[in-house]
């Protein structure tokens, strides 16, 4: 079954995106998507919410490939216009579905909402397409079939889109092309180490042509490591080889963030948690809450932004503030162990820094962050220099660092 | 010079785009760049490193478009294959130029550092084609014409694009183009109002064909209307007008997310402010200390998930919580009073709900968020139902949501 993959495009539509107003992120999970289940994106093309030029781009791409999956251009406003678009490449009219407004009505009658008139809109598709349910919005899809490809089109919306292409379109693809090379993802995040870094020790396996496919994406400072191959076995052989490589700076073998597999970490230790921040200003406490089931260990959160806070919240001395300032190692110890006593958890952490743009000195720059967790048998602390990064992005580094430091405080790995 | 504007396309190039393993960044940015010097793109086409699909897609937008930019697949390995694929549309050799090896050479020896021989292939360009340097790296772009489109090739290294776009396309098409209508863009944000409700109160101005050009996109309740003319004093002017006629969901006339405009106005109004949260677990604190200089005003957070913390920290009552139940309006008004009081700020905010996907009722389905605002004068609270929102979306929207409400409570708008 090691045959050639099925020739795909991908099509994305809206002038938000030609016009460059947004980026365009649906295409590209499209396309890893699609070589999971054996179909090899080819080429995705982009075009404004021009009638004739989406018309043009389904009935070119149908000429190409086999399989065409399309996003955006299903809302119910003027400017949405892919079911027009996709009508005319199949040189059809539009047909209202009463079954598709009812879902609608209902939709709005939920959540106790008047139906805006336009989104009777929704309710219609192309003549000889038949409707993709959409559990999260209330654009319906459709697929149909041109010059021998099949089409598959999705709202833009990436929830919407991502719930859709899983729960229909893969499914669809598995059924049709059942003989196609099913491709095998393993993946292996790290977070905090450079890709020239990871590159580097991983580059004999990288090399071009090699079966598995290694290839490296990071973002935010966590980098996956991808290992595809049609052959299941060799995916998951070079994936432990990488991760065994690699050490440390692994954090999970799953494609997950960092406050996931830190969660589970806590969970499955039936460890506790109580975060103190001061810069990243609730962030950490709120990346471990986007795990469903974290409420059984994440105890507390303190936002302590003033002095104040951190004296009255978390018992950090008004003579430690003055001597060593809010922004100090000591300031970030005497948090965690001031979060892990007043919540009387397993695990307290402290962050504490200057997120810039000002309040910079030259004693204690923009970027300079302290890192404290405090275990019942010792507080750790460790000194970051994150100069250079725009607040937010420092921000939200500085809060997976923190939980990257809680993993390493368990594992008992290095800080 | 109210011209249309001239039409261009972009193209991107790279397996690691058409695979997924990248997103493609570049496109949208050169999108904006054009766009301001009277250059509307139309199309963005990506397509991997293959000869004959990177000579077909020169060919095909050559036909279409009056100028293309293209980036991507100048490297010196073997994969990298833009410059023969563009020699094959203009149906021509490639030639040596000593001068691009000199600088090659030169670049290598100023790092001290041994030029690899595959470098050697960046000294070649398409015959009939004449080079843009390149300060940043080794590979020099180039421009050639076909079929009467300019066409500019770049590497796709984001840095060494920026400033090839910068120093010497957009000067070139400024002077090729004296005469292209430069655009202009005003921008109206809403929160919390459907893409059909905005659309509906705004179908006329969005018309097709109509200048200004409107368009809307959503992102996660964050609606972007977007008012883009040739004509600086008639956009200002529409983009009055959609705000006048939105009224109240319009949180600011600049883009930026919600939280900046509610920060700026608590700044404005000298007004501190603390934060409640269960269920969004930190994260309304965490979007208001994304804006520098919340400091001033962002007293404190309370990440309050278990009954303890309430009680502890915001003097819940026990007997409310036992006859009401954490996820009540009751409990919403209680943290909210409590957050104020105990960080004596000017408004408190108490966010307690269901995120789901487990912890629902009959009675308190996931999704139910209660959201209370307390001031001096008084404590408003409202309930909603976010039903069938994945967990952190909902958690994101209920966090804005409650920033919204901060706004309108400031504001005495309707909650």
């Amino acid at each position: 079954v090691n045959q050639a993959p099925i020739p795909a495009e991908i099509l994305a539509i809206g002038d938000e995106l030609t016009q460059g107003w947004n980026t365009d992120t649906n295409s590209s999970e499209i396309a890893r998507e699609l070589l999971a289940v054996g179909i090899a994106g080819s080429r995705i093309t982009i075009v404004g919410d021009e009638r004739a030029q989406i018309a043009a781009a389904f009935t070119e791409a149908s000429r190409r490939a086999q399989v065409i999956v399309a996003t955006g251009g299903l809302g119910p406003t003027e400017d949405d216009i892919t079911r027009e678009g996709a009508a005319d490449a199949l040189g059809a009219g539009q047909q209202f579905h009463a079954e598709l407004w009812d879902r609608i009505v209902e939709r709005f009658r939920a959540r106790g909402r008047a139906i805006p008139e336009s989104n009777k809109k929704q309710a219609f598709l192309p003549v000889g397409a038949s409707r993709i349910p959409n559990a999260n919005g209330t654009a319906p899809g459709f697929t149909f079939e041109l010059n021998g490809a099949v089409i598959f089109v999705l709202p833009g919306v990436p929830v919407e889109m991502r719930a859709m292409l899983a729960n229909f379109v893969l499914p669809q693809l598995r059924e049709r092309f059942p003989g196609a090379a099913r491709y095998h993802r393993n993946v292996v995040k790290c977070f905090g180490s450079s890709e020239a870094a990871i590159g580097e020790a991983i580059a004999d396996l990288m090399a071009r042509g090699a079966d598995p496919i290694v290839g490296i994406t990071v973002s935010r400072v966590t980098s996956t490591i991808s290992i595809v191959s049609a052959n299941e076995a060799a995916a998951a052989r070079v994936a432990g080889e990488v991760a065994a490589r690699l050490g440390p700076v692994v954090y999970s073998r799953r494609d997950e963030p960092i406050e996931q597999a830190v969660a589970q970490l806590l969970l499955s230790k039936n460890a506790t948690i109580a975060v103190a921040e001061s810069c990243t200003g609730g962030l950490a406490a709120a990346f471990l809450a986007s795990v469903p089931g974290v409420s059984a260990v994440l105890k507390e959160g303190f936002v302590t932004y003033s002095n104040d806070a951190k004296i009255a919240r978390l018992g950090v001395s008004p003579e430690l503030l003055a001597s060593h300032g809010a922004v100090s190692e000591e300031c970030a110890r005497a948090m965690a162990e001031g979060a892990r006593e007043a919540a009387g958890a397993d695990v307290g952490v402290g962050i504490t820094g200057i997120a810039g743009p000002g309040g910079g000195t030259r004693e204690k720059p923009v970027g300079l962050v302290f890192i404290a967790i405090a275990l019942a048998a010792e507080t750790r602390a460790a000194r970051y220099n994150f100069a250079g990064l725009e607040r937010n992005l420092l921000r939200e580094i500085a809060a997976r660092q923190a939980l990257d430091q809680v993993r390493r405080a368990i594992l008992g790995l290095p800080a």
